[in-house]
């Protein structure tokens, strides 16, 4: 019987050739390059990465999170020369297109699972509101907007939507799912003249990011005030005032994972709630 | 007799699609396509632009500085809802690519010439020496590097080169034209993890900022110690050791102006140094 070895992986990608993450057959996905990739290198078969973050077409990440279960002897039959995750990184690089890096391999500690023992999600989305800030070296990671916005604005709009709600507003209903979530930090700021909005929540339901900004630039922008973003979130059902702005502002930035020793009971927590709620 | 108006463009682009700044028979440049917006835009022909700096194939600009003379009545034509020069930069980003934005149109104070003007221009030179920061969404504008660069000893050997000197051996030579420049900065630092050289100077000749990159990355690396970089200064005359690095990791960043009561004895100045040494 084998032993298996469970490595963490960081990846980083820009969402503009990809449909996503999730495999699909016939299309260029993140999962699918990789898998195929690890396939190749390793002389196997159907890997499979489990994930973090599952980021729509179009979105990018500097900071996704996956692990994947493999056979000891393989790791071990790396090159002698490094450390056998840092050479499958490598080989891993050469064969992946530069629109996919792996950033970083190491053995996962005890209890690890990329997607049960993450505690948060951190995404920012950022648009440049000006001529003078849109930067056509960055144009493939902002949005251009046409309106300047008012970042105090949206601030406060964005205060009222903390904490633990039903997003439903927000979010592309899935049959059978909850959408109640915990909005950990939804904060807006100017960086060289570009608005970045910081979303960090213990998980996020789909479109909930896209929803939430496309919102709140209808405030920034003086479509509508600030406390509106709060009746939205208060009616509890999607409604078409509120706008899915386009993914490619959007970046994955940061998985958070508790200390070492806390890893699998954060794992057992989750896989509970997601039972109870899903 | 028509009475012109100078105005000053400020312009961004992503160097990836323009085979440089200067105007050429059916090639994409820079100047071409801005040029013929203008003739679009102005139902003119021929209409010609001032660079501050020209730029090579691939290479960007984030603070590329222009000029053009059009006939006054032309720029007051524009809609009268806005100043005339921001209803000109509106509609020729509606023509232009989203490679290429004019960042501002404003009127050009009296004595400004975008070339003969300017007492620098200021290049960034991006390099990402470690697969932990090499990002896909920044992959047009920063150079993968494969191995670990030292700064320290990039600056140490930068230092040397400060000042005014005959730059032949970072060159490529042009019949009669002089290689001497004065290099007021060149100093190498990390910015969340990406190595980035700050390289101003009066002016630059052909392949010059370049040529010194890739002599210093050839020191930060560990292929020669750092005197090596004064050695080649002194030589003066290009060599093979010297390589050219790939222009993609090139941005101009901005150009210099005096204040505006200093810019018509300024553009004196360059012409006349223009005239003695080339």
């Amino acid at each position: 019987m084998s032993n298996f070895v469970r490595l963490r992986l960081d990846l980083a990608y820009d969402g503009a050739g990809f449909h996503g993450w999730a495999r699909q057959r016939d299309l260029r996905t993140v999962q699918g390059e990789v898998e195929h990739a690890l396939d190749t290198v390793l002389r196997t078969q159907g890997i499979s990465l489990t994930v973090a973050g599952r980021t729509d077409t179009g979105v990018h990440a500097r900071g996704q999170v996956a692990h994947v279960d493999l056979p000891a002897e393989l790791v071990a039959a790396g090159r002698a020369t490094a450390p056998p995750e840092e050479a499958l990184a490598r080989r891993l690089n050469g064969i992946l297109g530069p629109d996919l890096r792996i950033r970083r391999i190491r053995p996962a500690p005890p209890g690890f699972d990329a997607r049960f023992s993450a505690v948060w999600r951190r995404y920012c989305y950022r648009i440049a509101d000006a001529p003078e800030v849109v930067d056509p070296l960055t144009r493939g990671h902002v949005l251009a907007w046409p309106r300047p916005l008012d970042v105090d604005r949206m601030n406060e709009a964005s205060g009222a939507l903390l904490g633990e709600h039903d997003f439903a507003s927000f979010c592309k209903k899935r049959e059978g799912a909850t959408t109640i979530r915990t909005l950990l930090e939804l904060s807006w700021a100017r960086t060289a003249g570009v608005v970045e909005a910081t979303v960090r929540a213990d998980a996020f339901c789909h479109n909930m990011v896209r929803s939430l900004v496309g919102c709140l630039v209808a405030v920034g922008e003086g479509r509508h005030r600030p406390p509106w973003a709060a009746e939205v979130l208060a009616r509890g059902v999607r409604e078409s005032a509120v706008t899915v702005v386009q993914p490619h502002g959007l970046t994955l930035e940061e998985v958070g994972y508790p200390a070492d020793e806390e890893l699998a009971t954060q794992a057992e927590r989750s896989r509970v709630v997601r039972t109870l709620t899903t």
